[in-house]
């Protein structure tokens, strides 16, 4: 079996220049097929502030408005994609950059608007992401650089959590390749309470965390995808984006 | 040799849902290959003028600062293109959206800055369009759908006429295929100074029109690049939205 790498980016990393630069010189060199994912970071915030929109936020996750989609389309999508698949194809990576749109990859449903409206938010659909098809990209030598927008394959488009797609992406793939994932962020992985690096984490040290507050906020749901992929045969590490070739972080097992 | 219609559509479809409706149904219809090239659209100008970015024109055409360049990749690469993309799938079109930088596909250089500074434009190099790559995609039964940037593959993005991707992209793909070279606009085709269509067009009428100022502003670049793809073996048609699949129009001979 071949190795895939799937490797999630946010909006720490895409913030700092510096970072990013090394990150990138560093995915360069990673062997075997690659997928990046993409999330958003502070532009998409500042645009939408300079266009007058208000970040809305339920429990933590933004609240997607129509006019909150279009930016987030055109940030994510656009610029940032476009920009990322430049820098990429200069380094010698043949980029690819990609919605869930494209070539119908990543299906999803809108979120019930019940108990909560998100908006235009999409979870993907338990069989959404066309694993064959995007073998076949892999198999051509490209690289897929996604951004967190997906569609519903009637012409909607949806921000989507990007942890959800690279997890969703990293099961897909796992009866073809030996996939790992990998969720790149600006600390050294999971800490525990004493702010230490936590090196390996089971479900059950996951649940006990959780419930001393040890691990909270945004390190939940990006956990619960992790431990979803886990089941699902893929190998999960959480780590600084400083370490991406590196063992370093905190691997689940 | 097989067929390959490439179709640039440009901001007045791309702001009229009606009419833009019927062409995507229309397109959906076109036997062969086909990819698509657009451009930008009221859109565009709207994002710029809600930032607070001015739009600077010498010549008619659009200087593009780095802010506009920004707005140019926000809305041809992301908003417009994965709108088109999203639509097009839900007709059941396999559609990739595409930016020049992705897969490496269209190389362009900065446009220099004497005699006048366009800023962030490219121009295409020579031999920029990575025919080989593209019928790679489309023999996959992909359908293109390029928006109007180009990149230089040392990490810079260009904003580009999407006139000129359209014609480089048919001069490239003359060798392999049978290429058709389609023109979409608002108006019947070329017309007279009666405002009559001119059904078929050859490069001696087209000097004498200009030098009667017959034919001006836009139509004389749009007409130099159909003449440009016509000696190199493309058949050229330059017709409304709406005629996509009728022989309405004009041609050029």
């Amino acid at each position: 079996m071949n190795t895939l790498k799937v490797i999630k980016i946010g909006g720490h990393l895409l913030d700092d220049e510096e970072l990013l630069g090394k990150f990138m010189q560093d995915f360069t060199t990673l062997e075997g097929y690659k997928i990046l994912v993409h999330g958003g970071g502070k532009k998409a915030t500042d645009v939408s502030k300079s266009l007058g929109l208000e970040v809305k936020m339920i429990k933590g996750r933004r609240v997607t408005t129509k006019a909150d989609l279009d930016v987030t389309i055109m940030v994510y999508a656009g610029l940032i994609n476009k920009t990322l698949v430049a820098e990429l194809q200069a380094l010698n990576v043949d980029a690819l950059g990609l919605s869930g749109a494209d070539l119908n990859l990543i299906k999803a449903i809108k979120r019930p608007s019940v108990p909560i409206d998100f908006g235009h938010v999409g979870d993907i659909d338990e069989n959404g992401v066309n694993g064959d098809k995007l073998s076949s990209l892999l198999e051509s030598d490209f690289v897929p650089i996604f951004s967190a927008i997906t569609h519903d394959a009637q012409g909607n488009l949806f921000n989507t959590n990007a942890d959800t797609i690279a997890t969703n992406i990293a099961k897909a793939m796992a009866a073809s390749y030996h996939v790992e994932l990998i969720f790149c962020f600006e600390k050294e992985g999971v800490l525990n309470s004493a702010n230490e690096l936590i090196d390996t984490l089971n479900d059950a040290d996951f649940d006990e965390l959780k419930k001393q507050n040890a691990i909270k906020d945004g390190m939940i749901p990006k956990l619960t995808n992790g431990f979803d992929a886990l089941s699902g045969g893929v190998n999960v590490w959480i780590k600084h984006a400083k370490n991406l070739t590196q063992p370093k972080g905190t691997e689940l097992i």
